[in-house]
């Protein structure tokens, strides 16, 4: 795929100041870049690699345009336009529409205009929109909706029940719509809670890999439009995550919580139970969420990281602070 | 499926005020029940909902029977009777037996009495229990033994010589018997020990999705009877979990732990390997487990929600907290 | 398969004290041993154990060479020649090359000396090294490439494009080059950055199950030669990890982390951002790393264990942390 500066230019909107009509095919980052790449700058801690780059074409802002003797595309934003362009190298391989051969499909009339690849096992009475990819070896349960637009990479397991907006994008190892962790103690004895609720997931959600959405215990488990999950995501039965909320890897969100709108969950944090946060926090990494966030803001939890014998140490007097708060009230 | 209440009180010994002759064909949700849902109420807080719910049948303690209008069924235990209902509404599914034409199984002699869904691949030697389901895409190694009317949910993968009791269920993603993580270092290399046990697991095990349970190094690693594991797991190699312990979502335990009976371990809290736990104690959430615990009750360890602002300076005196404790003592 | 002592020790280059025509067939646990096996012992705690073992042969230091009555093997690292006689006892399968009739692969002219299993789906244009064995249900996609000796179990995901060394092990459920969490915002709603590097692993890697590894931004994440991998583990991308690092479950690695060699991660352990950790640096369990390490040496962070009621104490005056250091410098 081949662009002069120009076409680009025409696409995108903005100005070049060196040769419209050179040519680029790809984008890069700094180092691997070929003489045929566009690359970005924003931080200004990288511009002692322009010397180095084999780049050609450079997307940055006006403060740094005069520090790249080639082509320069200047803009306030130069990582938003760059992802851009790289959409328009990089598109969603549109594939065309088949079923493999080998898909178990018991859903009569299913749509036609879907990609289907080998061993998909999918149940009775799916609904999948128009221009859908099914990755190899998926699994869609019964009753399943899912929106146009679809990509399911492989191994990935829906159950049944679970409705999808339009645009979703999942990962291999994501399970959807999995029982939630519901018993009752009669004694000593663990009693299964049927779970019958089920998962609804709104439009522009992306789900990393191995991630676990149980179902609802009796209503659905909620995901809302434009929500990012990352991987190894564990989301329990009856959470709700309000529009554009977006979640980093390993975070673990128990049964029952509600999380807003526009919130961003850090790497590792866990959320208790039926804890409610409004829309507008930052969870900082590995935090732990013990109780209700009613204002908008950045919350954390945990110990900084020192070296293992200074730790012992801290940790030991940790044990005695009470101790020592209450002498110091005398 | 039609109950009137009059039938439903005589499967499970309960006494009706209103009508006895009301037919109920579904367990709800106050905010989602219709007119023929039976609902449960035990929490306070939730009365003010009754006047708004659809539902017209209710299951509650005498304590709060006159804040409903409608059928009442009086109970000690509200939920415990309707998870017991909802187990009547909500059937397992009992497919009739086939195993699809799919299936590539090297065992022959295969139990008849089964459910064997598309796609599903058996090494040799397996013994699977009558009425039990295995989901599209799993994966059972040479030598497994299951016990009778298990559930594996689709794309399970049970490695070679694993042994599991009886009524088991799995879900997607989850993974049985994998090597555990052994090494030893030979002048910075690592040289990998091999890991020749297996897992053993009880009667009445529920296992959630996307969880990892490794085999033993040399003997096996142990799930007791009714033992509940949920999502995102790690059990690694020669854990010993006692009977009706339940691990909730995220949990890490190391290698060689042993936990007792009765005990629940809350989200994301990690075991330290060959660390005992002895039978009735509760971890709370995000709890490092670092020592032994030899006497029944609740143990925590971590630090509680701040906003980022106030925290960064408690976390910053946390590094001098030794100083603070020396300077105290003169 | 059968071996006297002496055959062992013309192998393995060792003095037996006993019967050299002694035959053994296993490796086993003292717990669990029959006559036949082979046992060891290194650790002093044990040895009240020797009297109930049905070993007849140990595998022992000098120190404790006097301790048992029949075959003694004497070594400095007892566990280290165990292992070695185990791998011998417990060889890798080493199936006949097939490719399962169930395969579906795009690839013309794959190499012949492999086996790969039912159901298992290759794209187009991958190259996989001799003697690989390639478990039910996998999933490989266009342009992968795999060195010799690969062992994939069962229903493993391997994205386009990613190169991996030889001698590889990947257990269950792990992904490999799934898409990395990048996104930008752009008014309120996340705009995905495609990530178009991919992932490079090195030669003797082993990954356990339910491992998520993304694929790059722009470039490779990277994994160097001899790293181990645990189970339930998050590499996000472009994290660079040094040769010879073992990481055990449960951690997570935030985008673009660089860890050095000979590094060992704790489980449950988590990994900033763009953090730098220099070689031969030790994390214990579940410790935040925050902030660059620059040198080796062990490192900590979290509270101890406490009971619930205790800790409820030191958590709230954790709060008042800075307070008291305020008034205490008065």
């Amino acid at each position: 795929m081949n662009y002069t500066l120009k076409q680009l230019s025409e696409i995108f909107n903005f100005k070049i100041i060196g040769d419209e009509e050179y040519t680029v095919d790809k984008v890069s980052s700094l180092e691997n870049a070929s003489e045929k790449s566009i690359v970005f700058l924003s931080d200004k801690k990288l511009l002692n690699m322009l010397d180095a780059t084999k780049a050609r074409t450079i997307i940055t802002t006006k403060e740094y345009s005069e520090s790249f003797k080639h082509n320069v595309i200047i803009t306030e934003n130069p990582y938003l336009l760059f992802v851009k362009i790289s959409h328009l190298f990089n598109p969603n391989k549109k594939n065309e529409y088949y079923i493999d051969k080998s898909v178990v499909c018991t859903t009569k009339n299913l749509n036609k205009n879907l990609s289907i690849s080998p061993n998909v096992v999918i149940g009775k009475n799916v609904l999948i929109g128009d221009d859908s990819f099914i990755g190899a070896n998926c699994y869609i349960g019964d009753n399943v909706t899912i929106g146009e637009n679809a990509y399911l990479h492989p191994n990935v397991s829906i159950y049944s029940n679970v409705v999808i907006g339009k645009n979703f994008i999942v990962h291999s190892g994501t399970v959807i719509g999995s029982d939630g962790f519901g018993y009752l103690n009669e004694s000593q004895k663990w009693v299964k809670i049927p779970q019958i609720g089920s998962v609804q997931i709104g439009d522009d959600v992306e789900i990393g890999s191995n991630t676990s959405i149980d179902r609802g215990t009796l209503d659905n488990t909620f995901v809302g439009n434009g929500v990012k999950i990352d991987n190894q995501i564990q989301i329990a039965h009856n959470v709700h995550i309000g529009d554009n909320t977006a979640i980093a890897g390993c975070v673990g969100i128990a049964g029952s919580a509600k999380i807003g709108k526009n919130c961003t969950i850090g790497g590792g944090a866990g959320i208790q139970g039926h804890i409610k946060i409004c829309d507008n926090v930052q969870i900082t990494g590995m935090t732990k969420v013990s109780c209700n966030i009613d204002h908008a803001g950045t919350y954390s939890s945990g110990t900084p990281l020192m070296t293992n014998k200074q730790w012992l140490k801290s940790a030991a007097r940790f044990k005695k602070l009470n101790e020592l708060f209450v002498k110091n009230k005398k």
